[in-house]
């Protein structure tokens, strides 16, 4: 097939687009390189030493002949390139990275948030519409997140996408309904993920798109089989406190001799899935598209759920590294439950990499070796869900008056 | 109160402006002027000569000796500008119109997809985080629309806003859940609102915002009691394909001699409101403001529902005009039924204009009056909501093949 991967320079988008490429794939990335932008507006860097994307691709092709193309495209602001390229390039497939994916970089000014809304819906949207009016046929794969219906369930399962609910009509009979699943983001990041539901919906009901959105948990680890065959193809990793995710930055805390920093109780539970396993999900998920007129086929990409404390527990026990538990900068549930449901993929042949097999490799095959690149001004998560939750920030966990260092 | 009316210029933004300024308040008109700009790109005018928003202001003034201020901004490309206004200004309330409103020009192309999408909810966004981060307590009122419910219910009553399901816990115990009514929009305009509710579920959540959403059926009439005052005063009255809503169509099409143009059986059964109650219901709104901490107020802003045929038919026997049944524009299901819960306005004291009471003064006092500006070549709807449906439009059901005229 001929695949398009937009975002394809970034955490998700290279590994998957070296995954389908050794899959025999024809790939093209496309991407405005925003994110390596992001990191100069921070003044941080990917722990791992991360090449360009041209260098990259040429790494890749020494290595193993399979050609990845390279197109900088802005997918939110450059609709009639867009357009042109689908219409020139025809892919069969599409696989939607290209968002702004970190809540508290979307929460950390209104600025932030403006950027965010923007680039994010105009992204999906342009895409949509640009398929439509060149009329491919392909098949779209996005990445949305379970976060999209934030952590204060009832204590039921979340299903994959939908829900059979009933209403009453008014002759007192109750009817079926199938609805999406309700969402409740609990950010500004995770909202638009939620916008990106409705615009999938319409496109598939009204012009026969055949979409698949992958509401992924949190992913972590850093290595695929393929970006192990060259130090050049190496992923890169996030552990500031914007775009590093929870458990790739306890990794590095306890690298560094820096407290595992857990926010309000760490009684929050969330779902979490290997990188590894993220990029088999999409080639599975590419292998089962929906057909036109389909209602957009909707997967929960996770593996496990566990609490964070349990996890900053579970690490400090493996390193010896210390707890901090800090006020939490996020306006959510202190503690919940989370069920998640994951049927699809399994069926499909998913076979997880547990968090307990996979653990120590990644604190010895990256955190420790590249613990010499970490600034620890950037660890600190900053960014504040609202101005009062923005007086709490604990900008340096070891400071001496914090007690609540277990 | 201080009131900022954003959109203040357009067909409801006008005459709710005078009808806020007639009961005391202060009130700004935000407005880029784009309905006007629209109208140049279609090359079409208002049924009725409307003046420039500087002169209607000027009159408003001489008649009443009430100052009503107009700023141009745009909304949804001028953030930092958005903000300043508000710092500066710290309005007690906000009427939101300042979205394009036409599911027709929202359909017409990619281009016009692309635009009320990024128009529509980066106002919306904008505003929302300016609200935030200038910290004003202003109670937001944004006119919202039925169509987000899309057209095929299950026969029940649309309630106003929210749904109470049941979800079976992990124990097999029914829990209740109330969430916001389900959306399914019809057209990328009527998704936009629907995007727009996710926006403002999540700012009253995480910031407190006090929102109100009024989703209103299909406005007809000309006239509020402040528009009358004075010739120079009066509102616009679009009748050409794009912006003309259905009644106000038929009025015309009546006073011109031109066949009343049915789309498809005319069995789509819509929720209809007079002007005048319209912008009753605002004043009504503004002072029923939630709470910080409240979820959002959503109220259904309609008095009656009504068959497209059964009104095609009525006003064919009030004026003699024939009716056209022609193929369908717009994907929508053929027939179907619509009750609306509409008590929250009537508990507040809305005493509704009725169709019946109402329709005659409108075809003598406005769409006979201005006949001679009718332009006959816009009558016809020509925005198709595919590519498929584009085929079957017909541009002039006068012509002599189309035997459907009944």
């Amino acid at each position: 097939m001929k695949i398009a991967v937009l975002g394809g320079d970034g955490f998700c988008g290279w590994p998957t687009s070296l995954h389908l490429s050794s899959l025999g794939h024809e790939v093209h990335i496309v991407d405005n390189l925003s994110r390596r932008w992001i990191d100069t507006e921070l003044g941080v860097q990917s722990l791992t030493p991360m090449d360009s994307i041209q260098e990259r691709c040429r790494i890749w092709k020494q290595e193993t002949g399979n050609e990845i193309r390279f197109h900088l495209l802005d997918l939110a602001k450059e609709y009639e390139l867009v357009r042109k390229w689908l219409a020139d390039h025809r892919p069969d497939a599409i696989i939607h990275f290209a968002e702004q994916r970190a809540a508290p970089y979307s929460m950390k000014s209104d600025r932030h948030k403006v950027y965010t809304v923007n680039n994010n819906v105009n992204a999906t949207h342009n895409l949509l519409t640009a398929m439509v009016e060149t009329g491919i046929d392909a098949h779209l794969v996005h990445l949305g997140t379970m976060g999209v219906y934030g952590y204060s369930s009832v204590g039921a399962a979340i299903p994959e996408g939908y829900l059979d609910v009933e209403i009453e009509n008014l002759e007192g009979e109750k009817k079926g309904l199938e609805i999406l699943y309700p969402t409740r983001p609990g950010s500004v990041y995770h909202m638009t993920k939620s916008l990106d539901q409705i615009l999938f919906q319409f496109y598939a009901q009204n012009d026969g798109l055949r979409i698949t959105d992958l509401h992924q948990g949190i992913v972590w680890g850093t290595h695929t089989d393929q970006t192990r065959r060259h130090p050049q193809l190496i992923n890169r990793f996030d552990y500031d406190g914007d775009y590093g995710t929870v458990l790739n930055r306890f990794l590095i805390q306890a690298a560094i001799d820096y407290p595992l920093t857990v926010h309000g109780t760490g009684g929050q539970t969330r779902a979490f899935i290997h990188l590894q396993d993220s990029v088999r999900c999409i080639e599975l998920a590419l292998n089962d598209a929906p057909k036109s007129g389909d209602r957009v086929k909707i997967f929960n990409q996770m593996t496990e759920t566990h609490r964070v404390r349990d996890l900053a527990e579970l690490i400090a026990r493996l390193t010896g590294a210390r707890v901090a538990y800090l006020p939490n900068p996020r306006k959510e549930a202190a503690e919940n439950d989370l069920i998640v449901r994951n049927d699809q993929f399994l069926c499909l042949g998913l076979n997880p990499t547990t968090l307990e097999a996979g653990l120590l490799s990644e604190v010895v095959e990256v955190a420790r070796k590249f613990a010499h690149r970490i600034d620890r001004k950037h660890v600190p998560a900053v960014s504040a869900w609202t101005k009062d939750l923005a007086k709490r920030v604990v900008t340096d966990p070891e400071a001496p008056h914090l007690k609540s260092v277990s």
